[in-house]
């Protein structure tokens, strides 16, 4: 191994003592070397945060000189094990935090520019101070980077409506393995002079550059939203609600969320407190009498419930109108069979606050082999249909916890090990063939093995044995191109 | 010079006679050869149609093995000279209008997947045959492929709701420069495994692969659709209005294409027949009555007329109830002094052939040098002041013929030479100069040099001067990487 000495005593003297840190017994340094589902620690040699971009340019050149590996960290929310680095030790992770100042809006280009290390809800927030919406939303919000959240072309709840992450960026700039910085913030809506590089370093996972800021995309600010929890008899009716609500309510129709009925029934084990924030629903929260001690019947034996969000620049009492209509339509069609549409803003938290509620209570269940699959919106049914079975038949007596983005046609299928077999016990026996009978379907169906949570380290090899084999050598030509001594999250994604 | 012969006997073998057809006297195969601009007339060894995916990699295996370029080929309707073969005669144009079939219509999944050759017409045809909107649209669409529409990222006027062609295609099927092919058809919204491959080819102008299928999103078909046609004091008050039409239409608001007043008194003055076009938009036409014998007069003396486009999956009236708040809000900011509305299909059609003519009469009134340049919206009112007055400066009598997608900050910027100096004259000794004048305040403005139309032959050399070098260096290398031999569109977009 290489003395690690002279590159810390160069990065010291390139960024200052305190920026760069070293894991030790005082200073462990968790919160970077260990990622969100804890399934993988690392050692590192230094946990960097420069405080620009030229400083961030400064470490690349300095690694790179020294044949020094980086992994590039914005909130170190990866589900697939994409930030944090090896056990080798001998690895940089190079934290973005530091730049994490807004730079720009400009609200007559419906646009901004920030730095990579502005947390997603800062990026929200200021938006909204201009009365502009940016629409990306997910659960690790409170802490995720918008360079992360390019860097792994996040998607969230609102795809249906506005894109992933990668349609919500007009502009980047980004450091090159070589140190070189390339600088195109621009907030144009039409570009086609060249190469489409910036949608080549979104979803990259840090692999071909590192981004150290971008232009957004942001929208008026809707004038009304409301929600609707709905009571589907089945997965076939929810998947032609998706079809009616998307004729129907067309853009204003911003997300279409499922969950099973198992998922649902963990948030009322696990988290019981959920109970006052059901309470909300209740018609009785509605003209302010007492509340009743149960939450609708519909939240505890529903076989599918559907969120479906709106929203539009419309008053609230004409997007009402259209939701309700929408939903006579399905109930006449027995797409749906019960309904609860938002009446206030607390209404409207509380369904959102149940649907969120499903991964805190998978934590508290236990591991869990998890997935995030795709296929085509027509075919959810179909690989319901076949996987279910075949898993419960592989692993009698195992659960799935089904839900997730379905007007996006994006499952989260996680499944939980049968209840006499210790939690750790399922994951480390059985992950492999759970994988493979999951896969097999998605792959039958002309799915994806990661619709939004990336590839990582978690999934590289799988990646390699789901996809076309000319894709991988494509994959690795760029990656050889772009960066061919390695420097860049070297050994993630590219299988 | 290699002797063809080989080649030519190996591809005769491979996909038939008919299919390899060398240009003669008796059959110069000028539509294939000649762009059409005019401004590149090319020669080929062969013009090769091959009928199938299989036939496509093969052609690029042989073309490959005997070290000859290949020129892919749609409609030919390049406004950059990208789909033409060079002057040396030792390219072979590949056309893929045999590839014409639609293979697949997913209704509950919007999705659609055609062959290369179809005409986008055809394709939005076959959606509206099914109830559903392939919104992609633009003046060439009777003759343009679906290939070359996302070989080049094509715009036209529904961007600002619905993106252009790479927002609106999920997967596809490519042949590469080792006439492997890679089969990504899937129709997907969500698929975060791996780099972005698709984004990568789509743009590229067939200079990483050829595109033989594509995968493409639809949407429903509105219930809706009406236009205003607008008369704009000033660019500030159209860009003013585009912010207003975003707030409150929201992605009812489909398109905003704002013309100024010399390109309109071109259409009067070359397209006389386009008066009774106009008759349509008189309010005599309206009940029936006898016709006027004029246009309206704000067709005359606009400043800045607007056409602004909506649909909606509401009925009519509530969308015309959304347009007329918008207008008179406008009216009373000043914003706009007079509005029609479209009352009928025929005032629809009657708004948008008056835009539509303008190329037409551009082309009647000679030639010009033309630009398809994009800043932030916000700063068209900056380029234009600085712009205009220094190409008249530069070039005493010149006109500025200016009209375009003001919703997505792209302009069509063409420049008409003194009318005391013939239209060739002017194009051949001052092009460059032009240019120079243009390009500057694009580049001050954070802007490009093309929008939608592409690079291709005609701004392969602009590319390199108003890009960064790290932007041409990794264009470079993802060439060399995918097409070392340089197989695939010699010496197009590629600085």
């Amino acid at each position: 191994m290489p003395d690690p000495a002279p590159l810390l005593s160069a990065l010291r003297e390139a960024l200052g003592d305190a920026a760069v840190r070293c894991p030790s017994a005082d200073e462990p340094l968790l919160a970077h070397l260990q990622d969100w589902r804890q399934r993988y620690r690392g050692l590192a040699l230094a946990v960097v945060s420069p405080a620009s971009t030229e400083e961030v340019a400064a470490v690349v050149r300095l690694c790179a000189a020294h044949g020094t590996g980086i992994v590039p960290q914005g909130g170190n929310t990866s589900l697939v094990g994409g930030a944090v680095p090896d056990e080798s030790g001998q690895q940089i992770v190079l934290s973005l935090q530091r730049l994490n100042r807004v730079l720009d809006i400009d609200p007559l280009n419906l646009s901004m520019t920030v730095q990579a290390g502005c947390v997603l809800a800062q990026v929200q927030d200021a938006a909204r101070a201009e009365g502009l919406l940016f629409p990306l939303s997910l659960a690790s919000e409170g802490s995720c980077t918008i360079g992360g959240v390019l860097a792994t072309n996040a998607g969230g709840t609102q795809v249906l409506r506005y894109g992933m992450a990668r349609e919500l960026c007009l502009g980047l700039e980004v450091v090159t393995a070589q140190g070189d910085i390339w600088r195109k913030l621009k907030g144009l809506r039409k570009d086609n002079s060249g190469y489409d590089l910036r949608d080549l370093v979104i979803g990259s996972e840090g692999t071909l550059g590192i981004v150290t800021a971008a232009c957004l995309k942001l929208y008026p600010q809707p004038a009304s939203r409301l929600a609707g929890l709905l009571r589907c008899p089945h997965i076939d009716a929810a998947t032609a609600l998706l079809q009616l609500a998307r004729q129907q309510l067309d853009a204003e129709l911003t997300g279409l969320e499922a969950m099973a009925a198992h998922p649902v029934a963990l948030t009322h084990r696990h988290l019981p407190q959920l109970a006052a924030v059901a309470q909300a629903l209740m018609p009785a929260a509605l003209d302010g009498t007492a509340a009743t001690t149960a939450p609708p019947a519909m939240l505890a034996d529903a076989p599918w419930l559907v969120l479906l969000d709106t929203a539009s620049p419309r008053p609230e009492a004409a997007l009402r109108a259209s939701l309700e209509a929408l939903l006579a339509e399905a109930l006449s069609q027995g797409l749906i069979d019960e309904a609860l549409v938002s009446h206030n803003e607390a209404q409207y938290r509380a369904m959102w606050a149940l649907r969120e509620a499903i991964p805190m209570a998978e934590k508290l269940a236990g591991q869990m082999v998890k997935h995030d699959i795709g296929v085509p919106s027509s075919r959810i049914p179909a690989f319901l249909r076949a996987t279910v079975p075949a898993l419960q038949q592989a692993f009698p007596g195992c659960q799935v916890v089904c839900f997730g983005h379905l007007g996006d046609g994006n499952l989260h299928f996680n499944v939980q090990g049968p209840p006499d077999m210790p939690a750790p016990a399922f994951l480390a026996t059985h992950e492999q063939a759970v994988n493979g009978i999951v896969y097999a379907q998605v792959q039958a169906l002309g799915g994806t093995i990661s619709a939004e949570h990336g590839i990582g380290r978690l999934k590289r090899e799988a990646l390699a044995d789901h996809q076309e084999p000319v894709a991988t050598q494509w994959m690795r030509a760029i990656k050889a191109a772009l960066d061919p001594a390695g420097t860049l999250n070297p050994r993630r994604l590219v299988p």
